[in-house]
């Protein structure tokens, strides 16, 4: 498959999705800039290890960059993470007044973004990041399912579980 | 005002609601108590003082009852909360495998439960609690509208402003 170029965020989303399936997690990566262009923050899903069911890549990037601008609102900061956000992330990256979304994969079981809730859209929704969906797309879906393809073989239970063990 | 007589778990979560009003966060309380009625965790909002967008009352409960429990999921764990969740912590109450949701009053500017995405009867939420919700309904709408009254008069700028600062 030819690798289209990826902005730089977007790369080092993938490289935290690739590190959190090495750890055995859903690969799931995040990263967060200023309005500079320097990253705040980097994390990939640790639901597992954390024993934390809150513990998805966004959020964890939201609460580093919380605390490395020393504000609970991350204004003019852009977020770009390698699958469509949950309602959880979706809604804190609303609270977080997060600039614009930059998201791979669909995530049609889980989405919140173009799917099920479509949270943005909603009267209660009260900060709308611009959203660019599809960035490094290709990349994302393969992750996810080489997971799920990886998951099934050792554990034919799961099968058709979701997202987020 | 007569005040009804509340499940245990519903005043801890009124008090928790009321230290965090005290410490200038917009008054929400958590309890969460696990099948045998123990409580597992205790939390109020902490937004502000943790400079944190996610540090909603529930969500640092549901973190604190799942390092308790040593799962990220609370099975068989019931959830008491002082205002209806939000979309953010509705999902996390999916996710952490909550058996029974009970909030007081309802928050039409936020909540996500009666309320704008009406999360848990998504295609996309995997794991629905039982909902109880008006436990203690005017004892949280009297909070609300006490601490929206304050903040007012403190600040008019920000009167039209949302739950979560």
């Amino acid at each position: 498959m030819m690798t289209p170029k990826l902005p730089e965020p977007m790369s080092l989303a993938f490289a935290e999705a690739e590190a959190a399936q090495a750890r055995g997690e859903v690969p799931v990566g995040c990263v967060i800039i200023d309005s500079s262009g320097k990253t705040v923050a980097a994390a990939g899903n640790r639901t597992l290890e954390l024993k934390d069911p809150t513990a998805h890549a966004e959020m964890l990037a939201i609460r580093e960059a919380a605390k490395a601008l020393g504000s609970e609102r991350l204004v003019g900061c852009d977020l770009y993470v390698t699958l469509e956000p949950c309602a959880m992330c979706a809604a804190a990256i609303s609270f977080a007044r997060v600039r614009r979304l930059y998201f791979a994969a669909e995530d049609p079981k889980m989405g919140a973004v173009d799917h099920g809730p479509r949270f943005f859209g909603q009267p209660t929704c009260h900060h709308r990041p611009e959203v660019y969906g599809g960035i490094g797309a290709a990349r994302g879906e393969e992750l996810m399912r080489e997971f799920f393809r990886e998951r099934r073989k050792s554990s034919p239970a799961v099968a058709g579980e979701e997202r987020d063990p």
